[in-house]
């Protein structure tokens, strides 16, 4: 069980007023959440601009699923790589191109190249390398 | 099948050297498909500022799975919104925590709105919104 | 004079310690101060995707100044959109390449667009438009 | 005078007309202007990524120019760290708030902990650090 502090913040009315507006309209339900949140995220933030920290990434990758062997291709370098990916999720957008978000795991140096080396294969259209921190105390 | 068009690009001998440093680093076996990787990414991102424009996202949060009915208020919210959820996937991190990656379809704002949703419930630690644009043409 | 509200959030220890270094590092010499630029952060960027917020950009670009022209063109754009341009200020990098800041003040959608047209001309190497939300209550 | 060199790339035809209508729309004059710019703004993201690179920072800041002591506060920093400022902007947005354009140049890790500590100073609201690559070869 973790343990709860509780802090005090001093800030402007108007500031204040604002801040609750956009986090209503985003659902939070508490402003102790919705700023939790804006630290967490700020944090993550950090932690991912460092190449030896511990990261997931979710690789997500647009591809056309006639291209020659790719699909074989990405099988390949996951499977050669299966201390890193733990797991892919496949999506059919239209009749051409699918969807694949393949999550990794590990340095975010490596990680970030392994990324680099799915999006860079041919036949993948787009694609981004999301990364999420996954040292604890967040 | 698409038809493939030939263009010339002029440009400085210096910054050609660099950049195909950098693309065989990140794997390209040619320079075409580095620079219309380019070109992609540009104009999805056009795409995906405008809240018209169709998308796909793959939300990706972080929970403890102890937080009280979190999972289950995950699993109510995307089968009310039915017509947007294709799919998701769920990673066991630790003893504590879980990736989840939802993958979102429909127009750019109103993923977006779901998306925060699903980020400011109570329990969600980290999480992000991945857009990519899904109109034809890229 | 502002009027100074005070609030309490509750969050986990080992969050708390992992910022507190975090904002030690960077200089802040209070949790409120670092949490209040937080919150302004997340409203400037709520603020600076609509295209109807007054925002205000700060548009640097790099160019070689022998460029043909450019710098008359780059005083003559600005002269002819005179609402918006508030002041620039010009840096010489090396023998060749300059560096201009020009602050554009307006809507965002049509800073931006301004911002796009300075970007695009012919001998600007380098640049981006950077927005800073500026509607009271930040 | 440098030396040009012609390449050619080829792509489909529907992702060059989407691409074509974008960069009109941009105000570029040519294709090939269009595409150096993208690959010179992949180099300069890869290059300040790089914490030993040479870049130059554009810190844009708006405070309460009342704020007690700050206006003074930032000159001091900006004359201790001679070496890395180069000039700055002053910007009068309405009757409280300036903005202020400090560009500094030097390694990216040092003029970002530098852009930090001005953004992390008391009266400070909001700002951003914004990294341009200055090694030659762009």
């Amino acid at each position: 069980m973790e343990r709860i502090e509780r802090i005090g913040v001093s800030l402007e009315k108007e500031l204040l007023c604002v801040f609750d507006k956009l986090i209503a309209k985003q659902g939070y339900q508490s402003r102790s959440e919705a700023i939790r949140d804006l630290i967490r995220q700020r944090l993550s933030t950090e932690q991912i601009s460092n190449p030896q920290a511990r990261a997931v990434a979710a690789v997500c990758v647009v591809y056309d699923h006639h291209a020659t062997k790719l699909m074989a291709k990405l099988v390949d370098l996951q499977h050669s790589h299966i201390l890193q990916v733990i797991s892919s999720l496949h999506v059919h957008l239209d009749e051409h191109d699918c969807l694949e978000v393949i999550v990794l795991r590990g340095r975010v140096g490596q990680i970030n190249r392994m990324g680099e080396n799915i999006l860079s294969m041919k036949g993948v259209k787009l694609g981004r390398v999301n990364l999420v921190a996954a040292d604890r105390g967040l």
